[in-house]
């Protein structure tokens, strides 16, 4: 290649070692939503700031960067987005058939007051103003883009060997009086981080017998969706 | 740790090296949402295997794995895609302020006829049925999980020297026309996907001056967001 045929934004883009992909293939490969397994230690600063970082490293529509991450290590705080998490797991139970309630309620689904953490993440409409670049025709791609800080966030915490759990059993305006919140900002996403030294082999769903893993092979369509027929 | 305490779905989970760790964030710091540097040759079929087991990994609300991958490498089906895509972009284009729009159109921002495959990723809601464990509460984690998938598809993109970028400039309607997909089937995103030598040191929108990185720091809060005086 010859240096001057490359803008000098441009980078020769070296490929991973075999042992460099397995490590991204085993952080992949082994990130749990974890709910129970947290250790009470606290995560130290300079932890939650690469995490964060890996966080802001994700792709962003326009490159609008549209998230705020709150850090929640107040007790008291965590303790009211229990409380609001349990008023809706409530309501959630009762939406179950008759037959899957006793399971369900046994499934501990929150990891809120046991994890020394909380990180709020939310998306801001208006981080680039109301034209950009990317969303015009598909208005949720900023809450996307922030999705993919959420997903980046998470295998670093794997990497880091510090569980995450994410929680979306809320309502809405519960978790945005907790955490004054505007209402211009959407919440996407309340996560529980941790120290974690056990994890389950397989997802916990699938473990505990609620719901199995797909074979990928059925999900998977060549040049179009399969017509009847 | 004594091995009767931890239930036999549990397993110790090891820390990952410092070498592993590093290769973890080096897929996430240098992704790169890629428009131009794809190369001609076609990938080949145990590679996508392995970028669609590590989508098919991530985290799906109640496990429903709502997800589907259409893989689209006919020429034919891509040229109209990129149709649409210039359909929609010209709208884009008028959307901006007059200043702005000589610039937008200098940008590329899609290669999907350079780029040798396009995955289109959708998301079926009615995968687990109506009543979903942890969607009660909010209706959008369905999609927010095909996300998930979508960006642990994009770090093994880029462990393998694969390059991806997500299109997103398109109306609805014209890709579910071109594809084939149901009503009901929710369309997340349109992926172009082929090996690079090249990457963009930092991201494209940068490079050519869209769009400058904020600081990390002005997005954290804590504890609540920051209330007015």
């Amino acid at each position: 290649m010859r240096p001057e045929t490359v803008p000098p934004a441009l980078r020769s883009a070296i490929p991973f070692s075999q042992s460099e992909r397995e490590a991204v293939y085993k952080a992949i490969a082994t990130r749990r939503d974890v709910r129970d397994q947290f250790l009470p230690e606290p995560l130290p600063d300079d932890l939650v700031m690469r995490l964060l970082r890996a966080a802001h490293a994700a792709p962003s529509v326009g490159f609008m960067q549209p998230w705020n991450f709150i850090l929640v290590r107040d007790p008291a705080l965590r303790q009211r987005a229990w409380e609001a998490f349990g008023k809706a797991n409530e309501e959630a139970v009762a939406l179950f058939p008759q037959e899957r309630r006793d399971l369900y309620r046994s499934l501990k689904l929150e990891g809120i007051r046991k994890a020394p953490l909380s990180i709020c993440v939310t998306c801001d409409p208006d981080r680039a103003g109301p034209v950009v670049l990317g969303r015009t025709h598909n208005p949720r791609m900023d809450v996307y883009s922030t999705v993919c800080a959420v997903q980046n966030l998470w295998l670093a915490a794997r990497a880091e060997g510090v569980g995450l759990g994410w929680v979306s059993i809320f309502r809405d305006a519960d978790v945005r009086a907790i955490l004054g919140i505007p209402e211009r900002i959407e919440i996407v996403a309340w996560l529980c981080l941790g120290f974690v030294d056990q994890l389950y082999a397989e997802p916990e769903l699938a473990a505990k017998g609620w719901r199995q893993r797909l074979e990928l092979e059925d999900l998977i369509f060549e040049d179009g969706w399969p017509q009847p027929g």
